[in-house]
């Protein structure tokens, strides 16, 4: 792997991450035994009930083993690719036969609609042959090439088959052939990123500097002006709105001129996540320093509380700073998943607490709550409040479900939460040639290299519901190196012990939000962690205007939730009083197991003296009590209201 | 005039209000003056800035005393029509020589419009001659038609003229013979209410029962199975989804078996209103049953407490039972205006004081907000909350303006807001052979029918500032009747004194919202009612999610708003204690003189210990002072933040 100027670390491969239990095993073997074939299913439309896909069958339709018309959305093909990478990665935690089989038959297909110059791509092959590369707003050609390509690097860390990459280097010389700055060349740049993260894989993977080259070209080319995709016949979208504009592309500007993050919530987080691969390999501050202010624009005034992006369902996008409504919230599951990847880039540059705390934030929270405690239902969508009633009959809501749905005729989050979670071990950690980082915390057998030395990490941890961390460390010769262990901003008086012997004061240890230990390890140490885990009353900057007089309920990186099962209708009724105290309780019986908190609450306000629609107000406020589930968990037992942000008095 | 069995009162006419001073004259008076003569300009095209309206130029080229093409919106002659009749009402007010020749101009352009088979409609003969009477989805001919009759009554009214009136009769000879159930007739009825208004007006007018039975069969016909308006190609509009279907027209059911109010907001009312004609010229009582039901739906639940109606922009809709956002609020001008006319209807038929509470709040309230104090710019949507910074961002509020505008693509608003406030004196009184009802107060003199008898009433009120009204009453000899009285609900303890002497309590003498005072009136009678005016908190129903945790204010039937103007940005930050004294000032040097309500308020509430987006919660709360001001006088001074609804502690 080639390092870089700006990379203080590279996270330790899936390959080396043993997820061995804890919360995430069984969500990690979840997705490699039920939801990978349940997903292969899916897409050969073998599920009853569950929305018509036809995405592999587009793939035996360009390759001549069947017959038959393009179904689906011009970006099927990603379904397959997405699929392929989540597969892979599943494969380190099972190596299940019949997941390996159902790859193979994945990539031989797309092997086999491989056209003889390289090119990819089913929709343009079946549906318009003649309209390659003429439609980059929407026609998402290499969007669909990038997942391709992620695919690609995926199969082959996890069986070590190169049929994956080889089309793909083949398709890429075909795409880097056709478009650049040259004489000759289609001058335009993806309408949807994605390929960005892709090329900076294979880059890294092989070493090519022309896919690097082409990464650079793709980044910096992005918002010139005047732009070419105003004169696409798709850009501004089927309305031609101003909604549909060059920020929906984040090409308003170029990225080095951009100061807050716009436009399509997804494309805005794949896009940023690239710009830090960029950053990563070329060690540009310049451009680092346009990265921060996206990251600051996102985290600080344009993300929920649940790590969702995207406050509008019209054109999917961001809006204003501030503007985070919530039972309009778009909040894609994608969109999270993407400010995932971001983070965890930013990581590898900078290891900062704080950017930790918006992974975790987005992976408990927003993407969890993606996919049902079933694995095989999901929400696309997360608002972060639902009245059933008002999503049915308002068109402002129509994007919200007020239940998990099977799959979607855009489906691009269900292989996306299976490819982030499948691949959560590779989240775990990071390494430089003297120090180890630990990022999250999750139960897991890994070994990590520094330099040439070999560090096994066991970490045992009951973590988010438990605020110990148990660290067993043995390097495979005695050496000095650092542990840097990322303490959580919601941990006020963490605690560490190295064999047992407390830190007297971990201050002087902590910095950037992680705690550094250095010394020499021999072998056999261990090092405790702990977290002074409560159930916190969290607020939001005032200026978040659907959340003033009102606050949500956290413990640990988990944000709760109010649903109308455990609290009866009308949520907006209950009011949380600021002092009273809140309980949390371990309840294996709830949900697959879940800390909740409950505690006292008032029902009512004011309400009209005479009974009437409107009237002078008198105070009718009665006792009662509340219980909150973690909002990854809702709706997994009846549909109802929910709401994450609770009044307050 | 005609009477019928359902009606209990007849209206007082324009001709025998004269509006004579307090609140209400200015406002009369500056649309005889200033915003009749205003809104032929735009008509013409003569106002710079002003949207193009290009409705008189029509009706030049339908004549053929211009050439050129069709251009607006299909119900673009209707402008023309609300112009007439606002303008007819008008003189009343002021005989204003250049307002009866502009009139005059308008109603010869008509006539020379008119085909020889009577039929008047500029769109359809200009730009799509060959589909007369093919899309009453959204093609508005009946629509035109009805404003076209509204305006050849008021004409006929205000100036003897039958002009407009032949003309009239002759189209509606020609859709009579063209529209119904016969054989060889087109069986379809409106799609957008209003010509059902307008036949029961010519109705009454005339005394010609085919305008009744047409009424009739329009009102019957509407909703029947399977609907013709499936099979046009308008029908689920541009869009076709589902906020157009049968229940957009209000055609999803016979309207007997209605019994929620569903669909466009302003096809509802008027409808309704419609409906009330029926019942006061026929006395169906299952018919009023159904109506009832209606009333109830819109008053219990689906109301703004401004007395807006309409919760969606999309479809421009009613909602589902307490779903009324404010920031969302479509709330036409034209809705509330609808209501008032169906309010008025009611009150012919019973004379309930909720029925006038209603009336008086969608009068005070939302129909005011939607015209400047300078009488030159509108509101055509009238949210209760507004924050322009996402207003200008969010595209489900795009329909919301964060200014007044001079005039609009869709121009119903200006002349239908000019058209209500021009025929104010004859909303004013009702009478019956034996009783007066005086509904609204209105400082005006005016000579009543009872009988054979005329009853002169003079009424002096500072009203709705002041809480005092004080009547004079003259009957043309002495003789027995009764003076009836509204005593809205939000007055606790009225007061009423004939000839000074006090009635020492007037419980036994209220029915239905009514102060009933029979008596022998000889002449020089004085009678003074007292209302027990105090700012006060208004609470919305606990469903009412959007409201649930704030309270309102109002002082009389005035709703209150704050502004950015008057408390400072973040308007949700601010929060009125419940037991804060409210305090009333009379500012004459204000907003053309209004009474403002202030008191002490406190700031903020919960807020991230840390400072950042989200974080755990400290109170952070300061004292401040807060000044409201009457909604309708909103966005008179600076645009801002504006809402109706505070938060409350």
């Amino acid at each position: 792997m080639k390092t870089s100027a700006a990379r203080s670390s590279v996270p330790v491969a899936l390959a080396d991450v043993q997820v061995t239990g804890g919360f995430w095993a069984p969500r990690v073997r979840q997705i490699a035994e039920l939801v990978i074939p349940h997903q292969w299913d899916v897409l050969n439309d073998r599920i009853p009930g569950a929305e018509k896909s036809h995405a592999v069958e587009n793939f035996r339709i360009a390759s001549g083993q069947s017959h038959g018309t393009f179904h689906g959305m011009r970006f099927q093909d990603s379904d397959v690719a997405k699929w392929i990478e989540a597969a892979s990665y599943s494969l380190h935690a099972v190596r299940r036969a019949e997941t390996q089989r159902a790859i193979e038959e994945a990539v031989d297909l797309i092997a086999a609609a491989q056209r003889p110059d390289g090119y990819v791509n089913t929709f343009f092959t079946i549906a318009e042959p003649g309209k390659r590369w003429t439609d980059f707003s929407h026609g998402h050609e290499l969007y669909c090439a990038g997942h391709l390509a992620e695919a690609a690097v995926a199969y082959l860390e996890a069986t070590g088959s190169r049929t994956l990459l080889t089309v793909t280097e083949k398709y890429l010389a075909h795409i880097e052939s056709v478009i650049g700055p040259g004489e000759g060349q289609v001058r335009a740049y993806s309408g949807h990123p994605e390929i960005e993260i892709a090329l900076a894989r294979v880059y890294r993977l092989t070493g090519e500097e022309k896919h690097l080259r082409f990464l650079r070209y793709l980044i910096e080319e992005r918002g010139s002006q005047p732009s070419f995709l105003r004169k696409e016949p798709t850009f501004g979208y089927v309305f031609k709105d101003k909604w549909f504009d060059l920020s929906y592309h984040q090409a308003q500007a170029p990225i080095r001129q951009q100061h807050s993050a716009e436009g399509h919530a997804v494309r805005a987080m794949y896009l940023f996540a690239s710009v830090a691969d960029l950053v990563i390999e070329t060690g540009d501050q310049a451009l680092q320093r346009a990265m921060d202010d996206l990251w600051k624009s996102v985290t600080t005034a344009r993300m929920y509380v649940t790590g969702g992006v995207g406050s509008h369902a019209h054109g999917e996008r961001l809006s204003v700073d501030f503007d985070l409504p919530n039972h309009r919230a778009y909040s894609e599951s994608c969109a999270s998943i993407g400010l995932i990847f971001w983070a965890h880039r930013l990581l590898q540059i900078t290891p900062r607490g704080s950017v930790g705390d918006v992974l975790e934030r987005a992976l408990y929270n927003c993407v969890l709550a993606g996919i049902s405690l079933s694995g095989t239902e999901y929400f696309y969508s997360n608002p972060l409040a639902v009245a059933p009633s008002e999503a049915r009959s308002r068109e402002d809501l129509k994007h919200v479900a007020t239940q998990r749905q099977r799959w979607f005729g855009t489906a691009c989050c269900p292989t996306n939460i299976a490819r982030l979670l499948a691949s959560l071990g590779s989240y775990v950690y990071s390494t430089n040639a003297d120090c180890a980082f630990v990022h999250l915390f999750v139960e897991s057998d890994a070994v990590l290299r520094l330099g040439d030395r070999h560090v096994s990490i066991r970490q045992r941890t009951g973590y988010p519901w438990a605020e110990s961390v148990h660290l067993d460390v043995n390097p495979d010769r005695p050496s000095d190196f650092t542990l840097a262990v990322r303490i959580p901003t919601w941990c006020y008086s963490p605690t560490a012990a190295v064999n047992r012997t407390p830190f007297r004061d971990l201050r002087p240890f902590v910095r950037d939000g992680y705690l550094f230990i250095r010394r020499r390890w021999t072998g056999g140490e261990t090092l405790d962690i702990g977290f002074s885990l409560r159930a916190e009353r969290i607020a939001a900057d005032p200026r978040v205007r659907a959340d003033r007089g009102r606050i949500a309920l956290q413990r640990g990186p988990v944000v709760y939730c109010l649903e109308e099962v455990d609290n009866g209708e009308n949520l907006e009724d209950i009011v949380l009083p600021r002092e009273a105290p809140l309980q949390s309780d371990h309840r294996q019986d709830l949900l697959g197991g879940v800390v909740t908190i409950s505690g006292e609450a008032r029902r009512g306000g004011s309400r009209p003296a005479n009974g009437g629609l409107y009237g002078p107000a008198v105070a009718s406020i009665s006792r009662t009590s509340f219980t909150a589930v973690p909002y990854f968990a809702w709706c997994n037992r009846v549909p109802g209201e929910m709401t994450v942000w609770v009044r307050e008095s």
